[in-house]
């Protein structure tokens, strides 16, 4: 199909220029004398855009999944008590995960299109008196539903119970993109992937860990080897790794960091924010609504957007895929079928969005709903002019 | 700046995936045994592309302009008299070449907005009983004033006055886009580069010929080397070339030839007949006019749209650019200030038109002009929605 | 430094310009309803090169110690016995990690040089009355010491001994380039990696497993998610994957199974093993040795030179790197100083391998070896020149 | 055919890795505001790399040959008399431009393998009392010959008569490779193009001017558009340029220049010296000769092979194309046949040198030569390692 292929789903996001340049690479020896001046670089620019001044980040050839596995595997242990929450489908899967790992999971259920139910935590870590609660789960960004969670608020929970269990936050579609302090938030185990914020190609599982997280390393006793804190903390103190790096990817990694670190990551958030309220305001154009069940949840790096009840969202992903080559995330597990979703997130500026909004617009059309052309492409143009930078002639008018 | 740069200029065009992935090669000898199976399907995939069936095609490292010298030094003489116009400033710049190439130029100016003159041509070929003119020159698509000319009228007129000039044509920001057949139309002499309809970058002047050129470059006395057909002939008959070629760019060529073939070259100006008239609703919703003085002359690969006098169009394009990472196409010479130009050729889908026209619609707002935010797209898409193909849902239903 | 780097080491190998060019992609849905014609395919080639008619492939973002790590947890239990060998570091390794999976392992040590040890396996098997023992793990290619081993031989031994243990085989650095078939040698799980004869960079992990490996995994009890069969397999059948799968690789992996599918496994076993006896004469004809004791277990894709006592190998490998940019491998572990390695697996032919033993001569002497110059070299080229296909002049002479 | 293919013709040379990434770019407004600060810098480092601090530079998207055109088109006018001489293919193709348009060529025939005649030319010189010769032609390097002449001494020639004539210089196989000081030799018009010491596809002509031909230029009477100074001066001024560049081509030499700089570029020049004698001793250590009739004129960047009469040179070349993947370069016009070439300019270090040398001797073997396996590289690797650096090892003891 002629033109560009357009991508707005919330990962894999599209890849800069740079960043795709930077992975235009020959194979090297990952042994060499030299290697370490290429990697310990990209370590201390994680860390800083995870704002970890304390503990140290792991990076391994695998994807989200396998760094929420990581997170388990090395600082817990079977049978350990564990608090969660599920309202969506990443933190359905995490849930999941941990039941299969073998943790004593307490699971709190939401609707889907809440967030973490900050409340319901504080009093089950207030409840805690013993601290059988090692580890307390957070999806900060729920991709499902596009809804972003209070992790300040969860840590204010343990804070105020004065309890010890670790804090561990799913940040994949959240970290380098939106609000992120590991430290100030006091985030134990922090997740990500290649394929969001960091604008790669998937295929590297991210996760910073506190200090803190380090020394509960110490005791867990879950069976690890591919995942090891201890293989990969032997080996990265000297700038290799214990097994052969996607060298390829931690180029691109590399390179992804540094227009992070260049644009400033309270930029890139402001960035992020002004985007989504764009699309935002497109979707009220429409007259449809958020998945997302409050302002105060809704995703500045997606939106899963409802379709009336006589509408089969999947009818405006095909459209849009077969006839204006585009890719609209689709509605996991009980939202198939109801939403749309649109990834705003990583690599992307006000032209991109008015493509995604344009394309969503004609292909609801073409499906038969009721939307008016061009309304919410007005709503984020009248949004984005509103707020545009205040350069050029206007400003100097 | 975030995001993909945005580019809607004439030229160059966006290039494909594929034909990026195609340049991404090492270097090869171009004296090799097996280069010749490389080199000639591309010789003949540009004369179908062309409809040449005749003649043979010239492939140059150079450029558009290139071509255009090309084309006068191998089938022209100096001192011959000649026939062309003026109405913009690529024209302009075809008549200065020949002019300062000694031949005798009757030039007939147009105003800046309009066409061939199809019938001053014919009235002037009649006049021309003793076949003094050599040749008949015409801009197939002026790319400063986003006007298409009638080259099937301007053969019309050469065989109506039974003359026997050569016909030359500017086909660089037309063939491989709009409707153009140098069998049909009798053109000798089409011009054409890589970085427009070709959707590669600029770095090839490609030239397409008449067996009746071929016949006029016998008597051609014009020194020449690096552009002569007689030792560009004896070295393609055998699959190669009298100088190094630009063999990335002829990968590149290769790969594009094969996409245009695959979409059928019919379809691909239907493609952009179609888009083209989106971005004209959105200038008629906008309340603004095309530089184009008629609707027959509108071109379907680049709309010159007019400002208001009491604005500078330049302040819009350096505001599509400096904010939106977009480049828009300027207004060149006396048109500088005065238009802002929207290249939709080579390739273009509806969600890259809606991105131009959104930004456009942004960057008048913030440059001052009285635009309803939304209204230009809104046409588009309904436009896009009232044509689009009847697959999927709604057609189902 | 100046000209290219010469890499040769076993693994990463050198990328064929091709599969460089197919991962020059942007990013798209690993959702989308084409997605699965995408990804069907490249299972059934990597199928077709392990020989693997009856079971199924697994791919994991990962590399070759997740894919061992993923053989372990998906068909073994906890406690579970079996049989081993250790003769190079990567044998060990495997030791370790089934050790530390708290599998009862039965170590059988041979000196580095050595392969598996097939009479004492089928001693043991034969012992083993009882069928305790639940899996033989081989490690057919030891990159460390240069060793290929039998792994037709261990299957003989299983099935003289009637005993139903599974056969494990760490094909990392054989699979792709020398001899190797699944069904013919009842390999049960067959573990590989992206980076060695699949020529692709490291980050991706491979296991094809047999019909009895997926009989084993219904009664597998480790804890799993990431590497689990049952969650692969529920997406895979569809033609998606559990989570976000590294597609730029899948893009890459899928034309490097083109390449090796076009040339014929069978003639990439044999061009292995011209390429591997060209080096070999080289190391006689330096009058040095290989780390491999016997020529029955010369590897074809790496071998293990062994430098005098007087010498550290390391400064081989660093004057090597240094100086003529090319990268040779370490000995690793025990090994470190004693050998330095040559990679001849992959996307290697003569010309290269003439550069790696030239660069080895040049880097043996420069440190004070007597090495005679152009020795290996020589040695090398009479053994192409004297077994090179027969066209060309001389042929016909 | 398995394992990268090996390029040894002198151009187009190896690019490196860095270039060809710097190559993978999407495209961009050649009119952009910023385009300046793009092409700005790439002149300068021309300018510096060809030692020119006082003219300018001009770079077209055309070739060598282009560029030579351009040479003559802006310096001189029809009917001046030219002083040349002819020694090989490439002198002889520029004699034949020159004639072409018209020029008085002197012509100075010498044996091929011979260089320029600076004697002759000093006495044709000194006899130009009137000074009727308006330029000079030198072919500093003939890439068909393996000839490099002395420029040096063509301007000795002129100065000692005292002779105001233009020196035109053909570099476009030694300018970036060997020594070449273009203000300190007087050169007017220094003659490149990208695919040689430039590292680059082919597809740019790169023309340097002394202010002396911009002078000369004011009265040049050919007629010119696409080569003109005075065109591309008025752009070139401004940092754009009068037809679209081939923008691709600038982002690799902007890199190309880098990396040469980075170097420095009489470390290129040594460094080519060093790997050209490397070759030389090959040749001898073969018994065989060069066509280069004298050391003098021995070539850094290219050595053309002779064969003993009872070969057929191409039968070597095309051994080594069909067997070892390998270009070599052939012998041109009255050579073809009667030698082969080993290009080694460039991106080239010593492990190239010894493929090229490898494969030569294997093809050579093939083809029923007498040529002792290994003699060659022997004496190649013996030269290398006496030269080497002395760092590592080796140097410490």
């Amino acid at each position: 199909m002629a033109g560009y292929n357009h991508l707005y789903i919330p990962g894999p996001t599209n890849v800069p220029e740079q960043v795709r340049m930077a992975m235009n690479v020959c194979m090297q020896d990952m042994r060499a004398s030299d290697f370490p001046d290429f990697t310990r670089p990209i370590f201390d620019k994680i860390a800083r855009l995870f704002k970890n001044s304390t503990g140290r980040v792991f990076i391994y050839p695998s994807s989200g999944t396998g760094a929420w596995e990581a997170a388990i595997q090395n600082t817990l242990s079977p049978g350990d008590k564990v608090l969660m929450s599920r309202f969506g489908q990443f933190s359905t899967l995490w849930v999941d995960m941990a039941t299969r790992y073998g943790l004593d999971v307490e699971v709190i259920d939401c609707e889907w299109g809440e967030g973490v139910p900050v409340e319901k935590y504080a009093m089950a870590l207030k409840a805690d008196k013993n601290h059988e609660i090692k580890a307390v789960f957070a999806t900060h960004n729920e991709t499902a539903t596009g809804v972003t969670s209070d992790i300040k608020g969860v840590r204010a929970a343990l804070d105020d119970a004065n309890h010890p269990a670790l804090l561990m936050v799913d940040g994949v579609s959240s970290i380098g993109s939106i609000e992120f302090d590991q430290d100030a938030w006091g985030v134990d185990c922090a997740v990500s992937g290649s394929q969001k914020g960091f604008m790669l190609p998937a295929g590297l599982g991210i996760l910073s860990v506190s200090k803190w997280a380090l020394e509960a390393h110490k005791t867990a006793e879950y069976q690890r080897t591919f995942f090891s804190f201890e293989d990969m903390i032997a080996h990265n103190d000297n700038g290799y790794f214990p097994y052969t790096p996607a060298t390829q990817l931690l180029h691109g990694l590399n390179t992804s960091c540094d227009i992070l670190l260049e644009e400033g990551i309270e930029n890139v958030w402001a960035r992020h924010n002004r985007l989504a309220t764009g699309v935002r305001s497109a979707v009220d154009a429409w007259g449809l609504k958020l998945c997302a069940k409050d302002p105060k949840w809704y995703s500045d790096t997606v939106s899963a957007i409802v379709v009336p009840e006589n509408v089969d969202a999947r009818h405006v992903i095909s459209r849009a895929y077969d006839v204006y080559n585009t890719s609209l995330g689709s509605g996991l597990a009980k939202l198939m079928g109801k939403v749309f979703r649109i990834g705003h997130l990583g690599w992307m500026n006000e032209g991109m969005v008015t493509t995604a909004l344009s394309v969503a617009e004609m292909s609801m059309i073409d499906v038969g709903m009721d939307i008016e052309a061009g309304s919410g492409v007005a709503a984020a143009i009248r949004h984005f002019t509103d707020t545009s930078v205040q350069t050029g002639t206007k400003a100097a008018a």
